[in-house]
């Protein structure tokens, strides 16, 4: 088998956890498998650099944040090639450009246009381990370098697995698979045996952080098999795949939460046709990704109040965009709720399963927890809320649907 | 003017230094100037990456450790771009093969073959400030990362300095110049306002730490104008630069000292010719670069011992390749001594005063230091003693040739 083997930051996180990785890499030779590494940079080293950039420059050129970041990663790269080697297997550290990640030129969230990977298919032939640096490529005409955005090692993984038609796309991790909802909040938190594609990325999108949203689209899309499962152990994990008869039969797989958005209103906006386009065009323009909108006759019955909610680092720049259209609609002006969270349930079984939103409201309700703004989808169900309550609705609605049996 | 500016490690050691250097470049800018800043990876870095290579393998693909090293210039030539772009100018960073540095593919001691630096001149031209990261370049093929070994934003800088036909390159570093010798062993040690390639070439292949041997070199050859000058301080350096009249009339420009070596000697080989070619052929293949040789009849005056001095980090190879040939000619065995240093006069004034390699020895004599080696050129005496003696030495050569006077 071709197998491509993801290790997060965690994973390398130093010269001991990087030789456990090149022991389970040289394992995996061993089984008779060819294996290309896709790594992350080392836990921490990331935001490291990011701060560095911060204290020389508050808004730093985003060409030159991608040369900086990718730093990271191509360091993991030559390490862990270097340990691989040091058990004598042969192995061959590449940098996103050296694999052939091709992508757009937005700096910092660029998108991967295709991989040619030549190095990569001739260094296997030759009986070579592949070590590639993961979250980074390079532009069309293989000047700039570019980075994937948060998550991007994942997003790196799945496309080389698809790129070179590998047989699997393990992802290893700090923790031991996808789970009903984060252990952390509740404790009976169940791992799953396996899990759709689709209910994959709600859970990713709705915040769960054990895979990038990006990633799992590209594995759906490609239906490129993905595990996910923990460096610390030999535990097997859980299976990212196509959904089947026995999953419909759950009506909820897992409860996620999010509390890193912002709720961004601008108020008494008015009620002409192309507003809303006005707006989140713009929006988009700046690379923003907007995740929930919704929009309310104000109370005049003349305007509207228009919310959103974008990622809390891009909550600078999407104020400024809304101030700007809001004083050239002459609307009444924008208002921040920084304290928010997106509490979601996910399942496939719902597209069979009647009044599952009506079941989470009701157990909102009970605990006394407002809904702020509500978006459905036909597998989940997210509920923004004020974000001290957040592990109380996690808690809550993994009861309620009944998650720690299975 | 274009002006080359190298900020070596301790001038980018931190986010306050690396901002001082955006002032620097500021303010030459603002003088009318076109910059081109090449960086070095900021003060520990490189070391701290050898260190964590090792860790993970005793000996690492070379490859890989190019890779690995030249992250650390590429994250400093990033930061410094950012921080030319916080004070309002536009900047631009540039990795080696950005830059267009192709070197041979000797990886970890490549040598520069040419720079192309198109987008160098496309970007001076457009108005900003090229940010190059130093001590590194790119195979032919434009595939592999390759590094120029230690000092080589050195090499860097005077490289590009005479590619793009520069004015000026300033080597920025934490010392005020070109000193007479060493200050922390002599405290009267004098800055010298000039000094000769020659002599700066014999100083930095002496052991002055000032300047990497190579980019002396390559800037004698090319007639590079080079000035050595601090980045903590206004103070005007040393200039590098043709001999001329004036400089000749002094006799010994400079002292120094380098206990970087070992000395191999092999015993007892049979003397036959061609012996040393055999020898020193397969050191050289291996990239192992012999400094001062002797040859010495031995005792029975049937065979001869060799001696030779390599760097200490080549010190492992070197004894292996004199052992394989001492094997080979059944010769008496290889010795290796670890305790010398090589202390050194350097002086375009010896072409034409007589009796300056007597008064070396003499003043070496009258303190008690035995000779070990002597090796001679036409501006330059060394002479290897143990290292023990080697302050002691440094001190009486400085006193002797009355060096603090100027």
């Amino acid at each position: 088998m071709l197998i491509v083997q993801k290790y997060g930051g965690t994973s390398v996180a130093d010269i001991e956890r990087i030789k456990a990785v090149a022991e389970r890499v040289a394992k995996t030779v061993e089984a008779g498998n060819q294996v290309v590494v896709v790594v992350s940079a080392m836990a921490g080293e990331t935001d490291k650099l990011i701060e560095l950039a911060h204290q020389v420059n508050p808004s730093p050129g985003e060409r030159e944040m991608d040369l900086l970041l990718s730093s990271g990663e191509r360091v993991t790269s030559a390490l862990t090639a270097m340990a691989i080697q040091a058990l004598g297997y042969k192995a061959i550290a590449l940098t996103g450009r050296q694999m052939g990640i091709v992508t757009d030129s937005v700096h910092t969230k660029a998108k991967i246009e295709r991989i040619t990977g030549e190095r990569a298919f001739q260094a296997l032939k030759d009986g070579y381990v592949v070590v590639v640096a993961g979250f980074q490529g390079v532009t069309e005409e293989g000047e700039d370098v570019t980075t994937l955005g948060r998550g991007g090692s994942d997003l790196t993984a799945v496309a080389i697995a698809w790129a070179l038609n590998a047989d699997l796309c393990e992802i290893y991790t700090d923790v031991e698979g996808v789970f009903t909802t984060d252990p952390n909040i509740v404790p009976e938190a169940r791992k799953l045996q396996r899990i759709s594609y689709e209910e994959m990325l709600e859970l990713a999108s709705s915040g769960a952080k054990v895979l990038q949203t990006r990633s799992v689209e590209l594995a759906m899309k490609y239906n490129v098999p993905l595990v996910v499962r923990s460096s610390f152990n030999d535990k097997p994990g859980t299976y990212v795949c196509k959904e089947d008869k026995e999953m419909e039969k759950v009506m909820v797989s897992g409860v996620a939460y999010d509390k890193n958005q912002v709720k961004i209103t601008i108020l008494k906006v008015p009620d002409r046709p192309g507003i809303a386009a006005r707006l989140f065009k713009q929006i988009a323009d700046a690379n923003i990704v907007v995740d929930m909108i919704v929009q309310n006759i104000s109370s005049d019955g003349q305007s509207t109040d228009i919310s959103f909610t974008v990622p809390k680092t891009d909550r600078e720049r999407a104020v400024e965009i809304a101030q700007r259209v809001s004083s050239e609609l002459g609307a009444g002006g924008v208002v921040v709720d920084e304290n928010i969270a997106k509490v979601s349930i996910v399942g496939v079984g719902m597209k069979t399963h009647s009044g599952v939103a009506a079941k989470m409201f009701e157990t909102l309700a009970e605990h006394g927890i407002n809904i702020m703004m509500i978006s459905t989808s036909e597998i989940k169900v997210s509920c923004v809320i004020n974000d001290k309550y957040t592990e109380l609705a996690v808690r809550a609605l993994h009861e309620a649907f009944n998650l720690k049996e299975g």
